[in-house]
């Protein structure tokens, strides 16, 4: 992290909600600055408005939109549970979005790896608003590109590590094989939390394992309880450098409706932040939020849950930071 | 169950979600085979387009073509938390619609136990989609020809055990009270699952414990544990055939919006897909789901946890006919 | 309570459900007699049709008639959870909606105070239906006129005891800090439950406790139990005189979307309809359900759950009468 | 009409709008007295919260709570297109909704026949609000009763003279009909307008041409002109005693979406009241608005539209009222 | 046409919606026979499912389901605007979906077109439902492989004459433009109707004139009327084969909301009918309703307007045979 | 007009939507540049969050952030019915919202006002996005500052001209009111379009008239016809200074679903642009466009409206500034 990131008077804070109505004003995440408005950066947020690695319900493309959109509704100084004001202690932008083509994942996918590589350089730390979850893949090359190979710890309701849909090789079921192939990740370090429903068969689940993840299935939880879930989270991660990947989809549909494939039977989203806040010792220098599609919310539900889960992980990285 | 019911290279499988994508093709419940295209079969998915017997919010006779909707969306070939892949084990097929007249409550329930006869013959399983409650008398009925007198394993935030309403006997309050006193239902061996929310008297609960009815409440299960439940309910039903009925406002209307009497305080879905993943040992031979109002749904959250609870159905009987 | 609250015969009772359809006549909440019906009454409800306090998303003025409306759902005569049939115990009625201006926040306050005095007057209980949370201060002022200083029990998702918002001294996030200020609280023996969310700043939390407030977060409900939970709110209380105010936001945007400022990780209608259900020797002498925004509603699940809490505040209150 | 239907201070007025809020209070049409609440009256206005003869799309029994409900917006004191202050020159009340069971067809029409004819006793003109259009029946056998045989205005995407569905002899679709072969419509004075949509078979138009109707087919009016639908109705009617039946389909789905039975291609709600606006000496004797169905509605674009018929149907009666 | 197409009964018709209810059974468009089902056909109806190539809002994958979902409203017997009984003249067919890729716009139109071929061969006319516009390429190559070049007449708020979108040639904004390259297209007797709406430049409009289209702009239409639009058209195509593609969006987004890029100012949805019905000389080879996106949809006001244009265009093909 | 407004290379130009998509990046107006990016400018686009004025259903503090995301749609270059690229020809920006308290209209009046005067300074012209109607007065101040009295061409369903409404003298339906007493508006050369809907009273009209305003009702457009609407707004405007000020609700419902005071019987956006575009002589000085209220909106159909109307009035600008 730069050490330059902030100025003699700390960072450049968020529009201040109780003199400019949160209805009003800056469109930016959590109203944080704009990228051009500071000298540096400790962590950008980056939208990826890109949904052709969609297989059933399409619309992630306007996920940063509706994100932001919820984000005002935050009150964003001080976080109570983590007992933290996040943009005290780290200086957060927003990077605007990345132009990306709808017609063509290996061009788009180029587009974001070249977008993310620009706005991450120097380590600063990147969370992407997605979009599908193919945007995952060019995310962690970049990531990886400045902070090596990661643990990987991601909330979803499915896998990811699907070979093809199609034919194509990097779409939103299959990311998470290509990062593997890649040596993206750190093996056995890894692991997915929430997986649940039907499969295409018993063999995505060994392929799964091969590949060095593990995972905590949506009724685990029931068993492990909460802080079990935590722990094991926390000891297969151990110290390493985490990228953490929340599609919303590892809420249940009540919770998180505006989404493409949604699983009944998934976390609340009180359950998903507690689960989040117990991860205060991660060190995290990537993630994203992605699959929000918004054609599906109502009353920003799932959007603002989505933009709660961001909130935290800002939150976390400036944990991290002041213990550091 | 008929010998004959898979041909030498076994069930004809659903529409392969990985060579046609699931937003295309097949409309049939889970893309099995329609009941006209095999030989013969275990068990049928019958729609029962039937709303007539509501007493609140209409609108249930849309129920089959939006469970079936959501059910494209499920992959069908392995079920990870029962262990099974349903339909390489037994020929499920759907039996399209019954044509039931919304006109005559008296007249509609003759045409659906017609109906539903037909499919039934030979004591081939039939599972209902509804419609309102109202359908699983004819579905009684037809089930207790094939099979004998069940136990009936009641999921609902209501007794339907109520006399009459507005003078009619059967209609979808009522249904069980019409059943028991039919003797479709094997005494003291029934039970309801999630009720809650007032009554018109207490004197309601009254009459349904002399029809021989356990009731656990929602607010018990919190007491109970789900282990505590599927531990109460296999411990009712014994080894006995089994109708398990499922009223969708079981779940919070957070859940399930698209119903037509829903009640604050119900269950989530992952509880109502536990306890009935926790059923395995069922003696299953019919059941049903019912009351999902598509007009007051919201991007297929009810109808989807509707289809995710057949395909369970569907993989407990699986399940059960493998032991057996 | 006046002594003649009841003729001859007992209470009048709300129109029954089972001659006539729930769908039809009366719109008063639960249908029960408007307030000019009967003689005189134990507990009014009483809609404010008020949300010029609001900072986020308004249009809390529609939330008493989507209350009224969503109560016709409840079958009114019997409360099994508690027990009892309050409509016999009590004269409840609906006294009809405030006529409130929008257009200036002090004029309401003082339309709402002057109301509701007429309806309270004699020691008669008030249950208001917002309207936003500003509402609590005039009902507030009223409930003490009658009852003198009163322990709060609030839940909710907020504090609402900021300073001002834009130099307004009284809006829906600072009733409770003018209320403690007037003395309309007893000190030490008021709390918050289910508080969450960002704030904008960590001193949000002292301010809050210098005056006097205990505050339940609704992360510390997983570690307490509901029972702890109860425990909590009645060792609080005591036997004092209460005022019970039930911003609906308490619960999880799940299973309220239409409000004006929701906060992921909320409560369920479950879990807040188990604690409500815990508190029966309170001695409750008014309160409100407040916060219901139908435009933002879904298929009544919003305003169904502000019902039924207002339902269940109706038998604690009858229960209540009936120890005493 | 009564001769005392005015006291000597004129009639009773509705809720003023600029004392009392529209979003508050009077949940009467219009905000109009209930019928109890006055000595006698001109028009009653009656809600027929009753879909059981419905084909499609169920849920118009929430018709008469949607389009009070909508009602309260309009501002009611004087129609400036009409020129006339109805309710200064009328005594309009609100006489609530008809207690229908939804599972008989045939008790149901006796029971709206029943609770109509008290209402309309001695002469006083009644305007239902539907309720699906088989309400037309039981409501024209009434108005028939005090009036005599009636000359037929019925706006509807549909002719409705089918002659049966499934069976059932009394429908939404064959109402008509059977009023013809009862000989409650006066021949060869009766009209449909705005018809449109495929049939089930070109005997549909032959039969409904010898029941004596003439169609202004929704094309017609493209060429007729709206001065021309106006001049084709009024010669057709003449000073004959009418019953006005607007069927909301009549308007295109865009205008009317929450319906059940929706036909694209329709009228504009502008030309739906022009032509209404345009029948100011029709001697109006009683009417219906019928098919609103809430579920399907948005914005309550559907239910202000049938308030606003209604409202003018008033208007009409008040102006031939004003002339006699 | 063939020969053989119908068998001495005449064509098999659509599903009787007098015996089955219209909610119930069948879910092929109009309920017509599945392509299995019949020995031969004149004209096939075709889902295509694909929305790669959308520019903005994306979900016209579902296009198809929707469709045929709200086809199930229409009675499909008699024509009365085209006084023709269409199923009576020619068989109708639901030939299913295409199987089509969403991740790759080139594989994708292979696979279009492969399909179409197929169900096309022997001069069998092909009615598709989109799925994006880019799906007029691939069914208009295989119309015109069956019938050689054709004029088209094209209904849409947009030229989709464009280059390159992203460099990409064919999206639905380029197809018509790679249509005329490909020499599919007889030059000038094309034309576009309902275009308005701002554009990248000027030269947008010289591009499509070069390209031989003539263009009726929305407001033209007022002007020529609605009958010198049908004039311009019939004038403009002449006797020549012609391709009628209908993008929805060419309605006002008050009457199609449900679509991927709408336009303030487009036709209402009673002038596209009237057109659509003045056309009856044309000689239709193909056509194409596109560009549905359900989950913009509301009460199905937009896939039953497109359903409705699909009937019309079967009608005018019947009609045609007719008189051929 | 300021000189200096262009550089040497004209006006800087919207985000161009070929080379970053439409539904990426910018979030201003049209995507134009912010106000900061740019020396000096001719047009200012200002977000006006502000609703406390609004009688009925509030929400229009979200109109500004609504407006603009729709506006992501428009294709900006050039207006194919005005034939002008407006961008090229003067130099638009996006001021941002004002920030303005929901507590007092009072103080909220000062704030837009004073904000509105710094963006105003020097003759630039201002368009807002309300809020609701409200703000037509303090932007009135502004523009009579700098541009003297102004004739107000005004569309509303309603005359707004209302004395007070509950004592507030200044709310959504008294500005014009207001206006005319300050002096603000050129006597005799005002009007009102699109008028409609039922009144508190006849004396509405006869103020309104003694006000100088001339009325054309919604229904009088049916008899002057587009163009003779066009020709009675520029005959009573001549070439005065106007101010432009268009309430989204002179659209029909169906049109403007998303609206506070929504009436029956508007106008199509069809009619709206048309006859804004017959407004091309106009010496337009402000204006803007009001109650867009988005929690009532579906499928952005009002958003879009009222985006491409302000668009249209920056078309009008700029082709002005052409002229001159």
């Amino acid at each position: 992290m730069p050490e330059t990131s902030r100025g003699p008077l700390g960072p450049l804070p968020p529009v201040n909600g109780t003199s400019v109505p949160r209805f009003a004003g800056s469109t930016t995440f959590a109203r944080v600055p704009e990228i051009g408005q500071v000298g540096d950066y400790d962590v950008a947020v980056l939208g990826v408005p890109f949904d052709t690695g969609t297989s059933y319900r399409p619309g992630a493309r306007f996920g940063p939109m509706a994100v932001r959109q919820a984000s005002r509704h935050l009150r964003p100084a001080f976080h109570p549970e983590l007992d933290i004001a996040p943009f005290d202690e780290i200086q957060v932008v927003d990077a605007g979005d990345v132009p990306v083509t709808p017609y063509s994942i290996d061009t788009a996918l180029g587009q974001i790896a070249d977008h993310a590589r620009e706005v991450a350089r120097g380590g600063r730390r990147l969370l992407a608003i997605g979009g599908d979850h193919t945007i995952a893949l060019p995310m962690l090359r970049t990531v990886v590109r400045e902070h090596g190979p990661v643990a990987l710890v991601h909330f979803d309701a499915h896998l990811d590590t699907w070979d093809t849909y199609f034919q194509a090789p990097t779409t939103h079921g299959t990311v998470f094989r290509r990062a593997f192939e890649e040596g993206l990740l750190i093996e056995d370090h890894s692991l997915h939390v929430g997986i649940r429903g039907p499969l295409y068969g018993r063999a995505d689940m060994d392929a799964d394992k091969r590949f060095g993840f593990r995972t905590i299935r949506a009724g685990d939880i029931d068993v492990l309880g909460l802080a079990g879930t935590i722990q094991a989270i926390t000891e297969r991660v151990d110290d390493l450098p985490v990228y953490l990947s929340v599609d919303i989809d590892v809420l249940d549909p009540a919770f998180a409706p505006g989404t493409g494939t949604p699983e009944a039977g998934g976390l609340t989203s009180r359950e998903l932040l507690r689960v989040l806040r117990g991860l205060t010792g991660l060190h995290l220098v990537g993630g994203d939020v992605v699959e929000v599609a918004p054609a599906y919310d109502h009353a920003e539900v799932t959007s603002l849950a989505a933009a709660t889960v961001l909130f935290d992980m800002v939150s976390l990285m400036a944990g991290r930071s002041r213990k550091a």
